[in-house]
């Protein structure tokens, strides 16, 4: 009996790789030069046998390295081409070491997980840009973006796309990021404050869009999720640990390109504007396999999470 | 200063509250029947006031209470209208105490949470029902369904809606339901099986909707779910405990009907066909309050959950 891709039983995974063999081995058997050329049948496939040229690696001073309480690491890759003086400022604020000793204290459950200075009084370093509500939308007409679109319909802007390796929402005028599963906003009072980028959140629930053009978004977390997704969610108001609660101790945030090359996280991602992610799109769309019947004929702009991978 | 909703910073709680006493302070001031007679400005605040006629008991054999070590409970409502085979298996299987003893043993990032044997080799107790693929989708010709349509459009299916209590998805002959975060699932090996409903999962991130028509979904968790969503995750080939591993002793799971009457938990949800949801879900897709300048005009199915609530 053969088992299905994602709902496989642990204990018949060998059965299911022989049923794979199997099919390669039809395959050769065959010798058809249509079935040797058939594309991958599933995203996962696709990914793992895209070319080099689909990838771009990821600029250092672009990944922000969390080291927590324990000793385990989030990486998150910043977007300065859509917030570029939040990130200017998280860029600050890593150099001046301001994170350290700070905590993770809020985790509130299909929303987010919060960091930063829980006593409100750290001082800020020198250097940081003012903000502003305009910073949340990158005018399109400004920037000559290179937008791949998707064709797909989403409830919360009148188009969608990708542009430079991130997924985007837009209209006629700009483009912004959204909220996505991992993706990292900045906490901020009310408008028109837009924070400074030292009060960080990830989303770890059901993308909540409706924040999208309402807060900034800085960037998303690539590497170490589980880390923040799976800490015990807070019993104060909106998640808030309280004070029989412990809050994660963070013991450092740095950039990479800050870091010794030899400690140095290496990443690249898919480029997509290139012929490989048109192919991913798609098949995350169109989930035909040997454990999927009907394709959805659609994907979510947050269910195609741009493929991510460590420099080979 | 006052301060954001979602946002807020805990030692500025109290500013906020200020901020809210004295907007109510205000209306009172201007005596204005217009302003009295304001509709909620939240989502929350409109389910806090939605009066009596709005809700609805769920039945207590459509509630399925799950203990697992430690003593922590998960309460799934199960949904016989959409899954009647695997729902009434699933009674069956309680009602057999077949879950106890078994284990939660699969826990993948932005995924679900996997549950039941592990061995594989438990027996099964004599009175399920056969299933299959068509257990699906509910065509809507044959069971009249009352439909409150949502008008905003979704990625995966030409209509959405609500249905008794429940999000679907449609298309011109049958309703389905969608796998939105906390949703129950069935694992279920290659097709035609469709999963006998002794295997569950729970949806722990973004709405994996490309499992939609592809799985029956027979229920959501509507309360305990940060135990399920906080837990470790598995190092294992997609998600699973390895041997290294921790899996979670499963020490019950009752039907509530089955439970003393003291110890059954109740609840009520909101009436989808209500004015109350009506409202509801017009404010989730225009959230235009003191944090939301900009409202996106839109929600995504997933993004507008059945407000539940324990019964009063």
């Amino acid at each position: 009996m053969a088992v299905a891709l994602y709902f496989i039983r642990r204990s018949l995974f060998h059965d299911w790789m022989t049923h794979i063999h199997r099919a390669a081995l039809l395959a050769i058997l065959s010798a058809s030069p249509v079935l040797a050329a058939d594309p991958p049948a599933t995203p996962a496939a696709l990914v793992a046998q895209a070319p080099g040229e689909a990838w771009r690696a990821v600029p250092p001073d672009d990944l922000l390295v969390m080291t927590i309480e324990g000793g385990a690491q989030v990486v998150i890759q910043l977007a300065p081409m859509f917030s570029p003086r939040h990130v200017g400022n998280i860029r600050v604020l890593a150099q001046a070491h301001w994170w350290d000793g700070t905590s993770i204290n809020r985790v509130q459950d299909n929303y987010v997980v919060q960091w930063g200075d829980a006593t409100e009084k750290k001082p800020m370093p020198p250097g940081l840009s003012a903000t502003s509500p305009d910073d949340y939308r990158l005018p399109i007409a400004t920037r000559r973006l290179q937008v791949t679109p998707s064709p797909y319909p989403d409830p919360y802007a009148p188009a969608t796309g990708f542009v430079g390796g991130w997924p985007v929402a837009m209209d006629g005028d700009a483009a912004w990021l959204p909220h996505c599963y991992g993706f990292v906003g900045v906490g901020r009072n009310l408008s028109p404050d837009a924070g400074t980028g030292a009060e960080l959140y990830a989303v770890i629930g059901q993308a909540p869009r409706q924040l999208d053009r309402n807060i900034a978004v800085v960037g998303r977390v690539i590497a170490g999720m589980a880390h923040l997704s799976s800490l015990p969610r807070g019993s104060g108001e909106l998640g808030f640990y309280t004070p029989q609660e412990h809050p994660v101790p963070i013991l450092s945030v740095r950039l990479a390109s800050d870091m010794p090359a030899a400690q140095r996280p290496q990443f690249q991602q898919m480029d997509t504007g290139s012929r490989s992610f048109a192919d991913y799109l798609r098949l995350r769309a169109n989930r035909k396999d040997d454990f999927y019947d009907r394709p959805a004929g659609g994907v979510d702009l947050c269910n195609a999470p741009v493929p991510v991978r460590p420099a080979p």
